[in-house]
């Protein structure tokens, strides 16, 4: 399969850092051109699911705007310029909770529209993570940090929880690789 | 916690039907005022992991404008105008694939921005799936139907094969849905 190709680009709308939406002009793989499809940039940002030595998971209870009541949510944030991935995550843990990690495992980079853009989403699996510092706060929706055990975890996975679709993944996805690793683990005994 | 109240909205691009951007004048609950609060709205979705009685999985292999190169894709698609979402699901199943499914599980509704809207994306495990007719196409973008075993989508999930977000996230609630009913059933022998 061929690629579609990017004849043109124009901005028109700018909402900077937030929000930049593009005008398109693009070429099929068979010749046909669309000539203003829809081009939406924002920031890409990292989602972690932060796991402590004693197999508690850091959540938020919190509000969001975009949120119809309080949901829970996992720690994360966007990415500022040039950061890589990983850095990026440390520090949101960090800023957000106060927590460092011991071992960090990436799940993997995910397009949040995969038509249109929207930035990207990075998420990671923390491990050994524990209190070494105090949490900044900062964003202008107030949260709680809650410590979850793994099947409280699960049960609010399942209720629908994690309100949000980058906060839903990074539970599934790091409860999925858990699983896995606990597989491969007794496989070995 | 009380939540932000919307003072008031105005649209500031309009690219319906897939993309409308507003500026909202938001209060908070401790009286600030934000008068530019960027808002989008985009299509709400479906997206459907779907089983047949056999254990294989529907899946596509395809390319995508805003992702690079081939990736995994699950069924789904826009809602409809006043579409209910299981009605929606149901349909793009049908239109995508040619099978219709026995039972639908709904997993979830999630906002896809929590501070900025973009939408609301509705899951469903579909089980006892099976061909009835023939899929329509119909999307700009060509994609190839595969089938998958557990093994397969569990190996594909895990190394980030499903690109976008909202796949990923289908792909392992459905799996974690799956894992608990196998857990309930086998708790009951």
């Amino acid at each position: 399969m061929a690629a579609w190709k990017t004849l043109e680009a124009s901005v028109i709308l700018d909402c900077r850092p937030f929000l930049t939406v593009e005008s398109h002009r693009v070429e099929l793989p068979d010749g046909q051109v669309i000539p203003d499809w829809t081009w939406i940039r924002t920031p890409d940002f990292v989602s972690i699911l932060a796991q402590t030595d004693s197999g508690q998971f850091l959540c938020f209870r919190q509000e969001k705007y975009g949120i119809d009541g309080l949901s829970l949510a996992v720690p994360g944030g966007f990415l500022e310029s040039g950061e890589e991935p990983l850095s990026g995550a440390r520090r949101e843990l960090q800023e957000e909770t106060g927590f460092e990690a011991r071992e960090w495992i990436p799940l993997g980079s995910y397009r949040v529209d995969p038509n249109r853009g929207a930035g990207t989403a990075y998420f990671f699996l923390a491990l050994g993570a524990c209190r070494t510092g105090d949490c900044l706060g900062g964003d202008l929706e107030r949260q709680e940090l809650i410590l979850l055990d793994s099947s409280g975890l699960e049960t609010a996975l399942s209720a629908g929880g994690f309100k949000a679709l980058s906060w839903t993944a990074t539970v599934s996805l790091g409860l999925h690789h858990l699983d896995r690793i606990r597989r491969s683990a007794d496989g070995r005994h």
